[in-house]
């Protein structure tokens, strides 16, 4: 029985990117990258990583020697060109393999933050042998190495892109291996029922059954009962990434824009009393209390509508459909109940929560709004009479928080590695309802198998990584 | 005679910032700051400095027990919250008192590069009793405890600035001391000559003359013939910062903005294969081969003298008197030679450097040109035939740089006291000629070491320290 579990797990693609072809990659060359922000700044970091980093940066700093160094210590010293002109005064921080983030030797130089030194310390590292590294290098390095499978990879990038606690806790969990240890736990599941069935395969003459249907059954439908949570937690997943969908709509001059530029200009200033917190506002993206808010410009569609109807809310039904909340801005001063009411009706047809704001209501409101007695909510965008709609949206948006403890899908290929996985399932369970022999059973958990082992990179391939790695930043 | 020399140094006003005073800044207390840029990188660097440095990074830090690590090395762990949330992995650098950049306790916190996972970081801090540092504070609290003097502090502020090998080399000798040194060597040779005067002061009754007026007349000659030169390097200094100033000038459409564009697309091209260079780009503002040119407009005195004359050489005699290269900048299809000479003879009026530049060769040039005299620069932008302009503007910039060794006087600051110092010098000059006494002298002479001692920072004020601290950026 031993060979036959032996054999087993070299017939399965489980390593379908081998230790030898992974080991042929450029790895004796040593790369180097600024691996902090470009811009003004107290310093900037240089990291270098591969087999000759000591002896490279070693050639160019004076100070203590760095050969002799231990890992994890800080040398002072300068760095100088051939022609002994002193290009900065700087610390070198000394990373022994396998104790670093690649695992190889890695150094990082802490220079004043002058682009001009920055590119002259890069450009004398090369022109010792160094290269300058690809996107995302360090960490396909480190992943290659095995010092983590790609979905904790990825995280890193996730994490750097974080901006909010949703993101940053997803990502945290991720990168420390807490969805590969979900990944692994359905996968060994799997591998043990695949070994039963492929030792039935050997004993095909047989014609007997190592693997009880009826137990196999209940297992596939144990794991996709695992999967599908999973799966589904990827539109939320989508929403902590992207943001909570709020589509905002109403007449024009209805206040929009001066409401979002209110409700930016609090926020900016919130954002803006810690320094190095600037962010690139996107228009109609918003933070509120840690919640990123992605506000849907319907104005092209109302404009064609303007005539039509109130809104338009049939043409941007689709949106709304996609939102997860509704904003119908509205001028009490000019738009009577009558109309406020046969849009709340079209809003409730269209099945998305939705909130009737009415705004500049330091201008005045028209006498019927004093009996109404459809919830509406009134602010000010000039007075900064705000509060009650941000409480409400910030409301709206935890509801769409997810507890700490579950596992969030944010990443497109993950929740497509997911799909097949849970898809080649499925096929199980109708072969087995249809009982089919047990090598087509095998063929649909194979599969299953190697989506699971995409995730992690088990089973992958040069392009994959290198369109994964290509979009982090230089110097991760 | 030894109890003299002590009153001496009591008298002048050498440290009129001193020691307790410097230390009655408020540095019970602990500061932090993000020193690298904000933005998206790999990494961030968090710096901390201060007495509970240790104490309170460790209070949120997850992993060795900082206080018993020892100066300069690195742990790796996490930073969790009070709720044990997991805000980031990350290396923490110990730089134990005095061994660091402040000579206080100092930590730098390497987080991942993400805005929101730093900014908590930095939140978390300040809850534990940190507070947000000012611009510069790090290097003030550097200078203030004694680890360099004014003119070296400045100079840190001037190395992260640098964007070419001469600014970065000025700054480089100015923050090893270099200025310092020669400003002390100086400052020595002011006192010993104002310690014999004060001498003569406390025998006045008996008439003695201890410093005999003909060496001391010597001496200060000796000075001011050192400090001349750095008082005339100043202007050399501000080409260094500024940039080599280059007029261009032409009749409208000669090509200029076309000159221009194609001068920095070709730099930008070779700015960008060195990722972290990224640089904003002011308009007319060029870095040839590491000299930077700075092209100054005259389009708007071009626009109201077109009618008048060819190129309006009066008007902006002002501005070429100032720049360094006048670039004539003319289209030869259109603009004819004897059009061009009389350019010529008022260039050559104007006493500054010039180039007649032909621009779009491309197209064609008047037949006459075939005969020409003058010398003149045949461009095409367009067919980026730019090599033989640049090459002539490298070289003239070439003329601009400064040997190694002299010493470049770059901050206004320091230029100002320098001239102080020259012209109370001078009146010591004035007052041995005219035979004064020596009480005369001797307050010459203070005023002389007072300004001096204003370079270094020996003496200062405090809203002096603030003004020059409040350019610097956070974090350093």
């Amino acid at each position: 029985m031993s060979t036959t579990i032996q054999k087993f797990s070299l017939t399965l693609p489980i390593f379908a990117y081998p230790k030898e072809i992974r080991l042929s990659n450029s790895f004796h060359d040593t790369i180097v990258a600024l691996a902090t922000p470009p811009g003004v700044g107290a310093i900037g970091v240089i990291r270098v990583s591969g087999k000759s980093t000591i002896t490279l940066v070693n050639d160019i700093f004076y100070g203590q020697d760095l050969t002799t160094c231990t890992s994890h210590t800080i040398s002072y010293g300068t760095i100088r060109t051939e022609k002994e002109t002193i290009l900065d005064e700087v610390l070198v921080s000394l990373f022994k393999a396998p104790a670093s983030y690649t695992t190889e030797d890695v150094i990082e130089i802490s220079t004043h933050g002058s682009s001009y030194i920055i590119q002259k310390v890069i450009e004398l590292l090369i022109s010792k042998g160094a290269r300058l590294a690809k996107p995302g290098e360090f960490t396909q390095r480190a992943f290659i190495n095995g010092r983590f499978d790609l979905a904790q990879a990825e995280a890193v990038a996730d994490l750097i892109a974080s901006e909010n606690l949703s993101m940053q806790q997803t990502a945290m969990k991720q990168m420390r291996g807490g969805f590969s240890d979900e990944i692994s736990e359905l996968r060994e599941r799997l591998v043990h029922f695949a070994s039963m069935i492929e030792l039935e395969l050997d004993f095909s003459e047989e014609d007997v059954e190592f693997a009880d249907r009826k137990d196999l059954e209940k297992l596939v439908n144990e794991i996709l009962d695992t999967l599908t949570p999973l799966i589904d937690s990827f539109s939320w997943g989508n929403v902590i990434k992207k943001g909570v969908p709020v589509v905002i709509t109403g007449k024009p001059n209805a206040g929009k824009s001066t409401l979002l530029n209110a409700l930016l200009k609090e926020e900016k200033a919130i954002v803006s009393s810690i320094p190095g917190t600037t962010r690139d506002f996107i228009e109609d993206n918003l933070i509120l209390e840690g919640i990123r808010f992605r506000f849907i410009d319907t104005a092209g569609l109302r404009e064609t509508t303007d005539e039509i109807e109130a809104i338009g809310v049939k043409r941007t039904k689709e949106q709304m459909v996609k939102a997860s909340l509704v904003l119908y801005l509205f001028d009490g001063n000019t738009e009577t109940i009558g109309q406020l009411v046969e849009v709340r009706n079209e809003l409730v047809e269209a099945q998305t929560p939705f909130l009737l704001v009415g705004t500049k209501i330091d201008i005045g409101i028209l006498e019927e709004y004093e009996h109404y007695e459809i919830p509406i909510i009134w602010i000010s965008a000039a007075k900064n009479e705000l509060s009650e709609l941000t409480k409400r949206l910030v409301a709206i948006g935890k509801q769409n928080e997810v507890s700490r403890d579950q596992t969030i899908v944010t990443n497109t290929r993950h929740f497509e590695s997911l799909t097949r996985t849970s898809q080649a399932l499925s096929k199980v369970l109708t072969a087995i309802s249809e009982n089919v022999t047990g090598d087509f059973l095998a063929q649909d958990i194979r599969e299953a198998l190697h989506h699971l082992g995409e995730i992690t990179g088990q089973v992958t391939t040069d392009d994959l990584l290198d369109n994964i790695f290509s979009k982090f930043c230089i110097g991760k």
